[in-house]
């Protein structure tokens, strides 16, 4: 039985190892896409500098180490209109809802990338971290219109083994037919389990638990995320009206 | 090797077989989330009677045949909100970036259970045709402020074999460094692909390339996606302000 989708930790540090980047890509584009229209692009991080600039944006120490292939997700629906030039309107393609469709497409390839990497005993991180800064990734790449950089993807041989973190407890996620009750003991008893991970892992062992991780997140610095409107309007996306 | 993550076609058609949704389930919570928060959550829909509403709002066929199960995937910081209360700033969990990371965990859950049921020789279909009435499936599903029905996930024991529909030619999706350039040639060549899989296929054989299903789509019904604002706004979320 493989375990792999069970199994999943964020890998952050990767052997100098090549990996075969190629089937990962074919991976990613044989992905479920919101209406076959396939509205996402792939761009592979090869350059040094370029990736530095990244790993300045992200924040993220995988990005500063020389190993691992670096994917960036982007949303795109500037090939479909392209397709469709020269039409006036092309609201299906820029509205809030195309913008969605996107997001899916481009979210569905990279966990497909991932799964496949770990099954075939690979690892990797979401580096949802670049949205930190959308604008300069935009420049970075130059993206046009119709297009937005939304989650990046580190992949590689492992060369660290973090212990798997404990997940939520199955009856405050899964509800059936309706939307589950909170269960305050269960809660309490993750709010142990998460504690313990924290107080006993290797590197990085603090005291931890969910209630606190998601106070702090109250206060976690937002970057330039709160400009992702704007920047998603200049991109020629339609933002959603109250 | 297992080529399963290679060659995703949706299954609109299942066995009456039973499945083992726990550990599907289990798989959907096993995945990657955004600083580890797990904000979604996912309704099994066992209920006939509300399967069939579900059904008329998605329009999807495979979900007026009595097999397979039926998931919906929310985005859900309602939960993380609860456990900081009383606290009067929650901005950080219903901003757009909040939105976002929740739509992210919620569509990585999806796919590790997807692929992992293909994978196991289960096969699929994503139903992103949920959101035609989010406010409908919001009452439905009874869920609370700070949650969000994204999509839909059908999966069973599959009853038909569909082709794989072909995927864009990877040098129109896939860049190094930068933005693919558009190569006509490809795009063409793409074209003649897609015209031939839609003519050779058994079931629904029609006259279809790439450019002509991307242009029906600028006349798509949009239903109600485009008050998705307003609905969100409702459901305690803060839109993106240009």
């Amino acid at each position: 039985m493989d375990l792999s989708a069970m199994q999943h930790r964020s890998i952050r540090k990767f052997k100098a190892t090549a990996i075969d980047y190629q089937t990962l890509e074919a991976v990613a584009q044989a992905t479920s896409s919101s209406e076959f229209l396939q509205s996402f692009s792939l761009i592979r991080v090869t350059d040094t500098a370029l990736r530095a600039k990244i790993a300045k944006i992200s924040g993220s120490q995988v990005l500063f180490q020389p190993n691992g292939e670096l994917f960036i997700f982007v949303v795109d629906t500037a090939r479909a209109i392209g397709l469709t030039e020269p039409h006036s309107d092309v609201h299906t393609f820029t509205n809030w809802n195309a913008f969605l469709a996107g997001a899916f497409d481009a979210t569905l390839a990279l966990q497909n990338m991932l799964a496949y990497a770990e099954r075939t005993h690979l690892g990797g991180v979401v580096l949802g971290s670049i949205l930190n800064d959308p604008q300069q990734m935009i420049d970075l790449l130059h993206l046009p219109k119709y297009t937005f950089p939304l989650v990046g993807l580190m992949v590689g041989v492992p060369d660290e083994q973090p212990q798997q973190k404990p997940r939520l407890p199955q009856t405050l996620v899964v509800g059936e037919n309706t939307y589950p009750t909170f269960d305050q003991t269960a809660m309490a008893d993750y709010d142990t389990a998460v504690t313990r991970y924290y107080a006993e892992r290797g590197a990085g062992a603090r005291t931890e638990s969910f209630t606190s991780l998601v106070r702090r997140h109250l206060t976690a610095n937002q970057q330039h995320r709160d400009e992702i409107g704007q920047i998603l309007k200049a991109q020629g996306f339609e933002l959603p009206q109250a």
